[in-house]
C-alpha cells in the first residue's frame, strides 16, 4: 500500500499544476517512504520521488526506503534543494505549511514559485489502509496487555509515579519501540488537571485515578484512558460524574456514522455534560485521529468539522474536571467501518470502585 | 534567576524598538515562565509579561508560572493574540522564526507590523546560570548512575534492545521524569549507523557496542556516549579506530578556551580523524549545546561558528563509522569555566575490552 502513496501525490500535484512538492514533515516522510529516522526530506515531481537524508542515516535509509531514489545531503539543505529544483526544471514548487518561518525565508531565496500546501499528506493519512489498521489494532492490544499487567498496582498508598513507571516498563516489554506520550497517572486533586504529570502523590481513599496511556506497533500508536475510583464513604457525587462521562462517551460512539460531521459528535458529548450541570468542566475537544502521530486528523471538536468517512480512526474522550474534587476521562479508540463505529479498545468502561 | 529573564527580554525588545514579543517555542516558554506543560504562548511587552494557556493547563500554570500574568485561551489562539495586541496598543510585534509558516499566515492577518526574530531566547539559553548548571550536573549524575547499574549486562549473547530497555528503566528509577531521546544501543554492523535504533540483534564477539543515552533533572538534560569492544582475536584495527576517536576527543576538549570559535574545535577533531585515514567516516558535527533541549546552541560543527563563552555547556562527540566493520563514538559533556573546559561527564573513556 505504501507504494501507491507516491503515485497518489503525483496525481494531486498534477491536478494542482505543481511541478513538485517538497515534503518536510518527518511523519509524512515515513508515511511515504518507510524511513523511520528523524532527519530527511522528500521531493516528489510528476515522475520522480527522491528521499534526501544526511550521512548518519545512509545505511538505514538504504534498508528502509522503498520506491524512492536516495540522495545523501552534504552541506546545507537549502543549497541541495536549489540545485535539485534547477536540474529538475521545477518552476512551481509546493511546500508543506508546517515548515518553519525560518525555513520558508530560505526557500524564498530560490528562484522558483512557492506554493503553500495545506495538509495534502495529512489528509491522505486520515483514511487508513488495511495494513495501517492492523498496526493500530496491535498497538491497542499492546497497550491493553501492558495495562492489565500493572492494574493490580492501583491501590491506596501507591505513588502515581510508580504506576506510570511500571506501565511504561510493561509497554516496552510487550514490544513497543517507543511510547506516544508520557503516561498520565493522576489521582485525587491531580485528576482535575487533564494533562497532569505523575507525581509523588500516593493514591488515597475516595480518589479518582485517571490513567491515560498508549502503545506502539510498527510506528503506529494507540491512545486510551480509564478512570478508577478508590473506595470510600460518600462517593455518590463522584459516581454520578463518572456515569455522566461514560454516558456521553457511549452516546457519542453510537452517533458515529459515515457522512456525519465530527462537530456533531462533539456537540452530543458537550450537550450531555452541560445538561448534567458540568458544562464548564469539560474544556477540551472530544477526540482526535490516531495513526503515525498520536494526535492527527480528524479533529473531533466544537471548532473544527469534517465529514466522517470509512477507515478513519479516532478517539472519543469526554471528561469532567472539577478543581479540588478531581476528574474523570474515558477514552476509546474507534474505527469507522461499514459506515459506523467499531470499537478498537476493549477494556471495560464500567465504573470500577477499587477496595 | 528565572525571574530576571523577563526583564532581560524587555530590555532586548526596547533596544530592538519592538512593542512586544510573541514567544511560541514551548521550551523557551518554560525557560521564561517555569511552565512545564506542552501548550501555551507568551507575550512580553515593555512592561508586562502574559502567559496564555488553555483550560487543560489552568491549574498547572497557576502552580508553576512565576512572574507572569496568566490568561486562559478560549476559542482560537489567533483571535486572542489579535485582541491582546489591540488592547495593549502593540504596533510592532516581534515573533520567533521557529513558528510554522501556517501560523505566520494567520499572524499576517492581524493589523500589526510583524518582525521576525532569530533565536533571541535561544541565545540567552546558551549561557547557563548556576541553577541550570546544577540541574545539568544532576542530569549527568543520574545518567551515569543508571548506566553503571546495567553495565554488567553488556555481554555476548544479550540483545541490544534488552540493554536499551534496562537502561531506560534505570533512568526512570533514578528519578528522570522523561528521557531526552531514545537510548541507542548499536552493536557490530549496526554501530556503523550513528543513529541506529536498538534491534533484536545479539551482541557478538568482536563487536563494537555504542551506547548513547541521556538523563534528566528538573527539565534539564544530559547526553553522553560510550563505546565498548567485545573481546575476540584480531582486534588491532578496531583498537586503532577507538584510539583515534578518543585522541580526537581529548585534543578537542583541551583546545577549548573562551573566545575560540566552535568551528575551530570541529576542525581539530576532523583533522585528526582525516590524518588517521578515516576522514570520510565522520559525517556529523563535533558537538552541540545541552540544556532544556538536548540539542541546542551552540553548534560545534564545520559550518556553524560562534565564540565560546563561559558558562556554555556542550558535547564533544567525535566518531568513526565504517560500513560492515562498525563504529565508535565517544561523547562527553563539558562546561566552560574560567575560560576552559570542565568535564561534566565522569565515566572512563579508556578502551574497555569486555571478555
Amino acid at each position: 500500500m505504501i507504494q501507491s502513496r507516491k503515485k497518489q501525490i503525483q496525481q494531486i500535484i498534477g491536478l494542482k499544476r505543481l511541478d513538485g512538492l517538497l515534503v518536510t514533515n518527518i511523519t509524512n516522510i515515513r508515511y511515504l517512504t518507510g524511513f523511520t529516522g528523524s532527519s530527511g526530506f522528500v521531493i516528489i515531481t510528476r515522475n520522480r520521488g527522491i528521499f534526501f537524508t544526511d550521512f548518519r542515516y545512509r545505511e538505514q535509509s538504504e534498508k528502509e526506503v522503498k520506491g524512492f531514489e536516495i540522495g545523501i545531503e552534504k552541506g546545507k539543505r537549502i543549497r541541495l534543494i536549489r540545485s535539485f529544483v534547477k536540474k529538475a526544471g521545477i518552476k512551481k514548487l509546493g511546500f508543506e505549511k508546517t515548515i518553519s518561518y525560518e525555513f520558508y525565508e530560505l526557500l524564498k531565496k530560490i528562484s522558483v514559485q512557492l506554493l503553500p500546501q495545506k495538509h495534502i499528506i495529512e489528509d491522505m493519512r486520515k483514511i487508513k489502509d488495511e495494513e495501517e489498521i492492523e498496526n493500530i489494532k496491535k498497538a491497542v492490544k499492546r497497550a491493553e496487555e501492558a495495562f492489565l499487567k500493572i492494574k493490580p498496582r492501583i491501590r491506596v498508598g501507591v505513588k502515581e509515579r510508580e504506576i506510570a513507571l511500571r506501565l511504561e516498563e510493561q509497554l516496552k516489554r510487550v514490544g513497543c519501540k517507543d511510547i506516544p506520550f508520557d503516561t498520565i497517572v493522576a489521582s485525587g486533586k491531580n485528576s482535575s488537571m487533564p494533562h497532569a504529570r505523575p507525581s509523588e502523590k500516593k493514591i488515597e481513599k475516595g480518589d479518582f485515578v485517571i490513567i491515560d496511556w498508549g502503545g506502539e506497533y510498527n510506528g503506529y500508536y494507540s491512545d486510551m484512558t480509564r478512570t478508577f475510583l478508590m473506595d470510600c464513604v460518600g462517593l455518590d457525587k463522584k459516581i454520578e460524574i463518572y456515569n455522566t462521562v461514560n454516558y456521553a462517551r457511549q452516546r457519542a460512539i453510537k452517533s458515529i456514522k459515515e457522512g456525519l460531521k465530527t462537530q456533531e459528535i462533539d456537540s452530543i458529548v458537550r450537550n450531555i455534560i452541560k445538561k448534567a450541570g458540568y458544562g464548564e468542566f469539560f474544556g477540551h475537544g472530544t477526540g482526535h485521529g490516531v495513526g503515525l502521530d498520536v494526535h492527527e486528523y480528524p479533529h473531533v471538536s466544537w471548532n473544527k468539522g469534517e465529514k466522517i468517512r470509512n477507515n478513519m480512526v479516532f478517539t472519543i474522550e469526554p471528561g469532567i474536571y472539577i478543581p479540588e474534587l478531581g476528574g474523570v476521562r474515558i477514552e476509546d479508540m474507534i474505527l469507522v467501518r461499514n459506515g459506523k463505529a467499531e470499537l478498537l479498545t476493549d477494556l471495560s468502561r464500567e465504573l470500577e470502585i477499587i477496595k
